[in-house]
């Protein structure tokens, strides 16, 4: 079952700062990207259609570590790593690395934390809900050795 | 009437890029965030309540003159200037100046046209409609000497 | 010799506003993506090294006009013309076209004009130059036929 | 000696995503600004001049906790609280609250750890140094009953 994805991005002009490298707000931005491409990669969009009441997915929490400078058109990979799959939240794992540098340099890793939450009752408010079944089978912890590229 | 109205901003770290000075996309947000402070001081929210079909302003156009750069920590100020008042749409014009310098420089010169459209039909099409009422008889195009300015 | 361009990008979450579709000044920065890429098709970075003094490209004019909405998750081409290369700067044409609709509908059309400069003395003062001719031999208008699809 | 800071911020329009909310990535730029302008009232600037070899301040790490939704022309108040002022690093927190609800709801809790480092060498590699002590001597970590208040 589907536990990690990778994509692979450039680091665009607008994403710099004039400290000459990418501004350290573009992470949360590439690790979100790459949390949506893992869910087309599955089928489905993080813009959940077809649940009544419907289903969303807000971000709770959300951190990352600099290791080393990104910059302009460097071409990176993005590994996206399941690090737990609750009953109403995903914690995912991720760990930024070069594609063109032998040795590969990790540049840098995050956490995301999503919660599943649904509008209920005629004010709309938001509620956590249990991810749905047809959902929840697709996504799976990762294995122990995996989660440890994560720490 | 109002056809005029200005705003004072800093410019942030986050807003510049890799040449050291701020993003020329950057521009498009500070004019924008004035055009809804503009709304703002006439009572209103571009994000406009009350009307049934409801009110939307999308931007239809946006266009932008850089004629000197703006660094991080400047301060400066936007000058909003009603070029035109349609039925269906708003023509701003924007100045941007230097406010700590002597004399005063200008940094750029923009333009952004708002059309007035409804969610129309079933399907919730968008269509333009006349600007309400109670709305235009607050929104009057500059006299020409102001205008001017934003040549 | 190359006088077009195309790209091809998906609408992400972060580029979307509270209206429900991608925020107008995304564009802005969708046409400089392309840009920088058209510079790599030609073997060349937009931060361009080699040169002595060096060679910078700051926009100096940049617009776009919004025909319909791009949502979440669209993929759509960016097209991009030259319109015109004078001795000092590059006028571009962009047109954004949806990639999974039949008939193909244009999202919207663009222009960004981008002039080359250098630091010329003690102080660093930019001044625009002469586009270097190991570039400007690899960058000519767009005959007519193409340039009337911009207009 | 400064321990904290607060600034007061608007939600702004572009800030939103098309969940109607603001996007989580905006909080890390809103964190930064607030940085920023705390130095400012020290009469600092972040990007420090008047040290040689020069001083940087790059960001290390990055978290958010988000509590409650953050709305379009939503007023807060952006609390900054230093944590910790270790040898060659900052840790700050960031309470996030409303400004116009009673009672005072809490939006977000954020931390930023920025690290003072020096261009070394003729390869300018960065390399962390002690905060200069002309900066360290005007920030302290808060006392505990504040701290408590970002936990």
């Amino acid at each position: 079952m589907p536990h990690e994805f990778k994509s692979v991005r450039q680091a665009e002009f607008a994403e710099t700062d004039m400290g000459g490298i990418v501004h350290f707000s573009s992470f949360f931005r590439y690790m979100e990207e790459t949390e949506h491409a893992f869910f087309r990669s599955l089928g489905l969009s993080i813009v959940t259609t077809g649940f009544d009441p419907s289903i969303h997915w807000p971000r709770v929490h959300a951190e990352c570590d600099y290791k080393s400078p990104l910059r302009f058109e460097d071409r990176f990979e993005i590994h996206l790593i399941v690090k737990e799959r609750l009953d109403t939240r995903i914690r995912y794992g991720f760990v930024f690395r070069t594609l063109d540098e032998d040795p590969v340099r990790v540049i840098a890793k995050g956490e995301v934390v999503v919660a599943c939450v649904s509008k209920i009752g005629p004010e709309g408010r938001l509620r956590r809900v249990a991810i749905p079944e047809s959902i929840a089978v697709m996504i799976e912890p990762a294995p122990a050795e995996l989660l440890d590229s994560c720490l």
